[in-house]
């Protein structure tokens, strides 16, 4: 089988989708975008980085069907953006985004062998596997997160906070941190599926919330990070896997609020060693409230399709 | 199906029991004192975690049996008192320790459906999770263990050491350092079996035996720190899951001694982030021992029952 | 079955020759012989602790075709080594051997089962947790590795560095770091097969390579620290589990390449805790490329045997 060069865009653009659980090249088209809000590097890199990937699963020879829904891209598109964000420019890094593409396409192949059986999906562990690698092995600056203390009391966000809030828990699932770029990425979303984009903005509500009961830092909870883990989660849980019923609503729900103590924690761990939590807590909430799911005698909560 | 408050009020009990492998609801009423004189706040959040978890668990649509052996309240009472533990009591604390023991569900039947095709039995897999995640996520005050070094020689304890050392292995299975609590624990053991008091007294007696062998500091020994992981496994191996033989026994009891060290590096390893081992230790150590049972061929290393 | 003394001094030899993958007595023999230019200490300990592994495999019943295979001995020949080379010699640490030796083969029994209904061979996971879990209970020296930062450039090495790590990356293997050792540890491997022995010098070659163009420190890369990983599994992806084709030699040579950041992150995250990476990323790294090797579709890439 041949493909068009046209064919080739739309897996690239497939590829870009996935990252948020979506095979249409129209979100694709659109999240390409909001990456080159974010500069020039990060979207060459992301799409370098999906070109690697995609292109190391066809030479290994990995399922068609996959490369041709976008698969075999989205990880290596976020180890890219991770590896220019870290590291900069250079021939170096763009050799390195491309054997870490080829390294994400074996790891898909693996996880799918391994937990296919179990009925769980990839998700994004390769991604996070390979960037956490290379963030602890090629350390750039000192960890300079400064300490803090939960407070006693609720965080209370200003007007301008809060926005930025809402729009960066979704811009930081491509590791951006503008507050438009995450608007263009829900546009996206909604152009896919309008169950996909509510349950995002559900999914970044419910994060603002928690962060702040717990009494996390406003600036943080501002930036985004603790809430992109949450909107993955939603996405995944509550528009993709799961068939949508008031119970996997609630189920998605309690998946999303978990994920924020759990990235809480996951960056107090990986920061002193240079690492970074990426989107593990999304992935393994994900896995574990999956698992449980068919266990779990209630209309929904139990798989929709696996992928 | 429909519960009396009596059934309700035994469903709990047991659910403390379970904590350490029991389903006797009078072991769990002798657990529940021990509990309260460690301090009213402990009790009570014990008893509110354990009852979170089960509704949780009632309420997802778990499985029924499982419900009734209280085998859906241990892990959420566990984490009940970590939380108050660490946090204190609050309005906010309890509502904390009410959405932990419904992720403990979740997370209970998520290890169910994994490791039961594994034969391998959920322990307090979902409690050390949880207890973990928040332990990180909302540091108190900062780790201020002092460093040591092992000693070239044996640690020696006092008599006052020993007898606390043999105590507090006990109690802080509950997270309790108060030396009668320990002795509460192991009359609600008797009660249930005797061959479980006797298998937990001489858990305790082989973690103080090894921890001395290896040096470690005498403080810490006498506060049980090194040794309820050792008692755990010699509930599960040695009167819960695998049949009594001299050989079964030899097994656990190297499973006991294997569990000293481990506890070990668990501290060092999790204290700098505000972690603690929790019951990890007993966790990894059962589903190892239990699962390399059927490859050797001795009478009694096999399972006795799956659970 | 009764076994003559030689058939013990063959299988004590074979447990020495797996950890290099080889069941020949011969290149056991040879191994022994680069133990013991290490100090008659590192010799003494690791024939002890493949004596001990092996005694409580068959004691505990396991399968006695493997331990006939040495496949019972070259996790405990790991350990003894790593236990004389961090706490010296005495009658404790020689009690803690035999006691980590029993200990391997229980976990060499427990993965065996558990990785077996996935096609994937134990390899020396028993070894890296027993040996870990000591490190870190056991401290010795605070940790005193001097911080650094990724250069820019290419690290380039002097050709006496070139020389010495290309010989100490196969040295490492076994905790040995004298240029002479990793020689005789190449022949012990040509006398069993000369494809491992070019798979090795190959895997050696990748992983200085690799670090000078990542930027890591000369002394380290001369001292074989990041590049035994990468022989041990050139020797288990290109030598022992897959068919020698052209594309699974380049399959072979992805998976030691990505060993070296991999090895570099474990060493950054181990060492201020104490511990070691010790063969981790070999076996993480090969369980990975050989658990995706079904599901890619190209000639060699499949498994030759299951060990």
């Amino acid at each position: 089988m041949r493909w068009a060069p046209a064919d080739v865009g739309r897996v690239q653009l497939r590829g870009v989708a996935q990252v948020a659980l979506s095979p249409s090249a129209w979100t694709g088209l659109l999240f390409t975008i909001a990456l080159f809000t974010g500069g020039w590097r990060i979207g060459v890199y992301g799409l370098l980085g999906a070109a690697a990937s995609t292109l190391a699963a066809v030479v290994l020879g990995a399922d068609r069907d996959g490369v041709s829904q976008g698969l075999e891209g989205y990880c290596g598109c976020l180890t890219g953006i991770a590896v220019v964000s870290r590291l900069g420019v250079s021939w170096r890094t763009a050799l390195l985004a491309v054997l870490a593409g080829a390294v994400c396409a074996v790891l898909a192949a693996a996880t799918g062998r391994l937990l296919g059986r179990l009925g769980l999906p990839v998700l994004t562990a390769p991604f996070c596997v390979v960037a956490g690698v290379l963030a602890v092995a090629l350390p750039t600056a000192p960890a300079t997160a400064a300490p803090w203390e939960p407070r006693p009391e609720f965080t209370s966000l200003s007007a301008a906070q809060l926005g930025r809030a809402f729009c960066d828990n979704i811009g930081q699932v491509f590791l951006l941190d503008r507050w438009y770029a995450g608007l263009i990425l829900l546009v996206g979303l909604l152009v896919a599926s309008r169950k996909a984009a509510v349950a995002a903005a559900c999914g970044s509500v419910a994060a603002i919330l928690t962060a702040c009961v717990m009494g996390l830092p406003a600036d943080r909870i501002a930036q985004g990070l603790y809430g992109y883990n949450a909107v993955l989660v939603a996405l995944a849980l509550g528009a993709t896997f799961l068939t949508p019923t008031p119970w996997s609503a609630g189920y998605a729900a309690l998946a999303a609020v978990a994920t924020v103590p759990l990235t809480a924690a996951w960056l107090a761990f990986a920061q002193p060693v240079g690492g970074s939590p990426y989107t593990w807590p999304f992935v393994v909430t994900t896995w574990l409230f999956l698992a449980a799911a068919p266990a779990l005698d209630r209309p929904g909560i139990s798989f929709e399709k696996a992928k």
